[in-house]
């Protein structure tokens, strides 16, 4: 069972949130992904929230914009790490997402990404930052993952 | 059974929200007031919502502040109309609350007023009004209210 | 008589207000619209709010961008709730239009939507939340269209 | 009959807006001073603006905070000058009363000054500059006045 | 000799400028333009500024972008009232060129409109406001000239 | 060895960053408190960062104001997961520390936080979560922990 | 003769600007202070801007707060480096001063800081980095000064 | 050796920072380009601004968007200037590439620039002006430069 589940507010924030699987493909780290909208499927929400647990789910991605409510609602009905990812908005590009996701009233945490595309990635990455904590195997790929980033960048602007 | 139902995300709001009773008393509404806390307390919520419409409630009034959950929450799960407040938070002056009680996504729609002690009054206010849509008694109060306060408007500086 | 009346200030804005008509459509609430301009129509605007309660509108749609003072000025001269909606602008996305319509004076009170065509659309979904109120099988008819709306939300992304 | 017309939205504003009075009291330019509220006294705006002209009028300032409506609306319906000072209000420190005055659509414009204090003073002084153009006296006490202004910067820093 | 002259930073603020003749072309109001950059031109505003009251200028239309200094530092120079016109910026969408125009500290006022082609538009229409307190037959062609812009505005959605 | 290390830019981030230890000594989560400048110490940063794995760290907190580059840094040269608290600033309330943490780029992340005290606190949360990934007793210590905190909400406005 | 000339738009930005000298006065740099306002003695600045280099000067730091137009109009007329202080505005918290100040056209450039006392003190220690490229004596000092600051820097919270 | 180096975060860095290369070839300012990352490559980072001095730079010029780090850390690892400009990013247009930059604390500065490509142009300015300090043949070239620029702006609009 997938230790990582990733959802979204709605099939729109797929283009974005895509880009979480990634770190997740190249670290071998197994998820699903599903829509659940805090607005429009609130019930849905209420039960992937009380399951994930059960379901053997660790850390939990949710992406959302606008009046992004879907990761801190998360948050607030499990213990499991939840990692936000703000989606870019038509009219604020985004900013009201951030504010959203990040500015959680003290006693229930969510782990903020960067908005856009940025963020996904990195809200894979940090999933698998916080499994390593218990997976030295895992542990050690993120490492050489790291390494082989630095070496990616060249010194020369062509 | 009071049809307008205050609720609020911490006992801290109160100071704020309570601008909502006067308008409210003032036009001879009945109303109820709970601390909801959509994060700390998301199964009140729930409970809150899902019963509503079976206690009388025909107006809901919810304050917040921060990444500001409550009315965008409440408004998903009940179709009784929702009039948010955005509370003035710490760091970012409530444009936090605003952006994050406003921008709802197309589907559940929350009735929005300004930030702060404002909103709030002006909550209460909005909150008759949509019950005199079936009330005309409550009608003639507004009206009479509304021109006193236009009566109140000093012309001299003083 | 149409009991909801939609006003925007401009043609322009037709394009993002025509989305408050989907939920009205949907739920069989009738409505009419109107260009009324704050700024370049004035009278046209005093004219429309004094007139609306005797021509039996119980909702007014008011929609604007930039300086937005069409919702705000019409609330100012009715006690017939005023649904506002910022229409995104050219230079500042809309945050412009959001703060001229939300940010009201207490003692006269706007329901404000998000930016843009969501909150054109959920400005049409209030409106039947407000007549709702006294309108049984209006309430019904809404709670169905929630019910869809839930259902249709894919649990898969694609 | 005074040439200039303060108006603003409240008696609160006073304190903001008495800074207005002193270019013109030092320029000996009469003045009158009115509460005008755009939203709880449309009516006492809408006779304002129409009388102006008959009245002696000649350059109108007006003053509002939050959703600052009074200037754009008073331009509405006026073709003397308005000139525009948006107060500091309570949550947005003013952001939301310059946007609310100073982005009006093409057809009616208003001229904006800063944020609070600074503003009014300046609008004071704009209304001079603007009387001046059919006043030689006024033109030359104005740039005695801004002679004297200059004289005023110390150079040294105590 | 033109007795309004439009004044912008950069040959590239033309296409927004542009707008500025409109209203002044169609109220028969004569006009001129020029190049002067506060930054790249420093002495050429000098003499531009000392020279305006000469050369029989009786408003000045500074318009500029970014960090726009144009507008306030003409207004430093001359007793001639200055309609400010902020431009819309590469990056921040004329929020700058709007805050660097209009918070200009007291003593020397600038008469500020909207950011972009609304704000030049009405720069013209304000400068032939402030022309016609003057000028009687201004005036009667200001008010035909709004008449029938009211007139203009369509009733129905289309 | 405490797992969980609390870096700060500067001792002034203290009375902030203090919150972080409350949730950790609820919940009996060992932790180190340092005094890190990105800026004024930049080796001591390096040195932090690299030995961070050898002295047992499995969650770093890192809270800074302004121009907050502590926590993007201290990611860049670890894996091991840095929560980022983002210190309310002087003049820009902790909006330019917010996007300074938050708006990392593809490929180094971080785990943001709310501005201020709320954020701090939640920090110790979240790195309590992470730890509880691999602790069942933790795990339920949380539980139990947030069971309480629900609790302690009390529905009745005082 | 002084090397670094310290302008500032008006007295009151003294308890900001004298921060600058901090630095000037640790690493032996002389300077001089004078208040130059673009906006009321443009003239001045003119003067003062012109004879800059024939008067020694060779770094100049302005501060402003505002529409601060002074460091930008000072780089328009010398070609000697100009560092630039947003001093902290009354209602926008120095974020106009700063965007007046960075957001310079391409051709004429200015060294900004942070707003307010942090960007004023580092104004200092630029000015004297700007000197040291030659003046070798002048770099060891800075590199002293560093490496004390490096040390003052407490490792353990108090 | 060529005295002004060019840092950017990243390769997609080069199409803004490429404009910091034309006053410097106009100038004959010899210089490098190279990408060193603060995220990806911190040693890379650390090696570069420890050598920097050693390698006979005399100016940095640093670009980066988003959590632009790099400017910042470069300045804390040596004393040599550090031009920064703030890379336009994807979803907030560069404000928080330009907060990250400038609001550096006490004791350590970065010489910023505008946002893109306007900041990178001025950046190579900069740096000239920077070593002209001690090169007069250099201040000359500046001058003419300017004097050229001056001259190329037209007074017509076209």
């Amino acid at each position: 069972m997938a230790k990582v589940h990733i959802i979204m507010g709605s099939q729109s924030d797929w283009p974005t949130m895509q880009l979480a699987t990634k770190p997740l493909d190249d670290l071998g780290v197994a998820y699903e992904c599903s829509v659940v909208s805090a607005h429009r499927t609130p019930q849905r929400l209420v039960e992937f929230a009380e399951n994930a647990e059960t379901n053997g789910v660790e850390v939990i991605i949710a992406g959302a914009g606008g009046a992004a409510h879907l990761p801190g609602m998360t948050a607030a009905m499990t213990w499991i790490p939840v990692v936000g990812v703000p989606v870019k908005s038509a009219s604020l590009n985004g900013l009201d997402s951030l504010l959203s996701i990040v500015q959680m009233p003290k006693g229930v945490a969510v782990a903020t990404q960067a908005i856009g595309t940025s963020g996904a990635f990195n809200a894979g990455l940090m999933a698998a930052q916080i499994l390593a904590g218990s997976d030295k195997e895992l542990r050690e790929r993120i490492k050489t993952w790291r390494a082989k980033q630095t070496e990616s960048v060249p010194t020369n602007v062509e």
